[in-house]
């Protein structure tokens, strides 16, 4: 990675929520302008899907590797110059192959379900995983429980996955849940980060899926709203369009207004200050009428140095 | 695949009982100058190891991707044009890379692993990866039961794979066996081909480690005695060495002759006919004296040609 330009903003203690590429990219420029080892990320797991007896995780892998500087850039997941032999293989033997494996990352599923079969835990997978890709800053599933999302659709229920990506977002949802929820508990360390940080950012994610199964565990929407002055969103839809993926439509189909007002309402009740791109400078005033401070800060981030220029922008709010 | 020459060898029933490489090589033969739907192969499952998670029958897969075409001819085992990428990655990860796993390779174990947790036994397994590839010879493990080789040796007990592969056949053996294996049970299939085969086969494999778990699982030595005239056995030691792996030094240091009479020995009281090489004709006599009958036929199987030789030989004899 080329060395960062200016300064690093030290002082914080910023704890992140966020799901996989969408959060990503502000997650590089936190990483890259503050200090890593006092970034922690909570990262969605209601994406986490087992395929072929393997257990994916795959925003926690989009995270890790993108902070590692491994992460294809193009695709904004997997693994640069990945290959996909076994996935072919897999394929020839009648195996579902609509989710994309490639050879270096199937080596992380197969370890991390190693792990878990010997009696680790989500979080220690992923500790032992960031740490070996030489990530400094911690990486925390928001819960050791599995709790997938499921997509209530006009073609029945959908795990999130099939959803997504075996049906590109076609279906039309009806509702969403994130099974088995009600019982789970926070990973460890997950409320804590929230109760200790200086900042707490709510990445620019699908709040319905990334941002939604994070907030629906015990305790974590409870323990934002202690620390609402202190957390700030910024918001994933900018012109009425998401800045990835299909936020707009689902919020549209379940009866949201697909727009930063609408997200703003979603997140109202445990955040302090919303973050607006300049295009929806004219919802300010009504985002502050939800009693949330509004910021305006420029949040496309497709190179580097506005992911860089976002989260130096949200350090020094 | 080039058509082979010559016609087919029809009218026979065979039964192969093998290991890995060295029986390959005849198998390939076998396979070539017969009819493949009246050919069955009970494999070693032995040297069977779980790694990573995963489920590897390192002798199943060897016959199978060299039936299938895919071996590695260099090798003789692993697939053709193989990568290493996830290898190289669950290395970078701390885990153990002494067991070669190629990225297509990996599906198989992927896949094997996966049927059996869905509740295929190996069997199962074994048959559907062998028709996915398109062997049309029956493959069957000698037992749906695991059954590890462990090898005693004077730096305690290893399994086998250990034993050969991570510590390259150093460790002075002082014993072998077969854990489990006297209330293992045949796989489904194994003592039905023996009776019914008309021609029984024991390729030239390690009479250890190879064909000795094979005998172990109880049912199988009896049967063959049974059909004992039908029985006939390459010698897998051609002028007191190995055709390949370490049987020369396993026999010594258990205190049997790493001749070919020493095989001979082993093999009495079930073999109707020993078939040697020219290079040890000198030990048809002595053979004889064990109450079987001796053949001597090149057995060196460098080529295609020679193993097809002998394939032919000895539907022949």
């Amino acid at each position: 990675m080329p060395p960062v330009e200016g300064q690093k903003i030290a002082g914080h203690r910023i704890t992140a929520l966020g799901g996989g590429v969408g959060a990503s990219r502000l997650l590089l420029g936190l990483y890259e302008v503050s200090d890593p080892a006092a970034l922690t990320i909570i990262v969605n797991t209601g994406d986490d899907i087992e395929l072929h007896g393997l257990r994916i995780s795959p925003d926690l892998d989009i995270v890790t590797y993108t902070l590692a500087g491994i992460v294809d850039p193009a695709k904004g997941w997997g693994i640069r110059g990945e290959t996909f032999h076994a996935l072919k293989r897999l394929a020839g033997y009648g195996r579902a192959n609509w989710f994309n494996l490639g050879d270096r990352d199937l080596a992380t599923h197969i370890h991390r379900t190693a792990l878990l079969a010997e009696g680790k835990t989500l979080a220690d997978a992923a500790e032992l995983i960031r740490s070996a890709l030489g990530v400094k800053a911690r990486i925390l599933p928001m819960s050791n429980d599995p709790v997938p999302t499921i997509i209530e659709s006009n073609e029945g229920p959908l795990h999130f996955q099939e959803y997504l990506v075996k049906r590109r977002s076609e279906p039309v949802v009806k509702g969403i849940r994130f099974k088995g929820v009600e019982a789970a508990h926070p990973a460890p360390g997950v409320l804590e980060a929230i109760r200790d940080a200086s900042r707490v950012l709510i990445c620019p994610s699908n709040p319905l899926i990334s941002i939604g199964p994070i907030l629906a565990v015990p305790g974590v929407r409870e323990q934002l709203r202690v620390r609402k002055t202190h957390v700030f969103a910024v918001c994933p839809i900018v012109g009425g369009k998401s800045l990835k993926g299909p936020s707009d439509k689902m919020l549209t189909q379940l009866g949201h207004d697909a727009t930063a007002l609408g997200v703003a309402k979603l997140y109202a009740d445990f955040t302090g200050t919303f973050v607006i791109d300049p295009a929806d400078q004219a919802l300010s005033a009504a985002v502050s009428t939800l009693g949330m401070k509004v910021a305006v800060l420029p949040t496309v981030m497709k190179t580097r140095a506005q992911k860089d220029t976002l989260a130096r922008a949200l350090l020094n709010l």
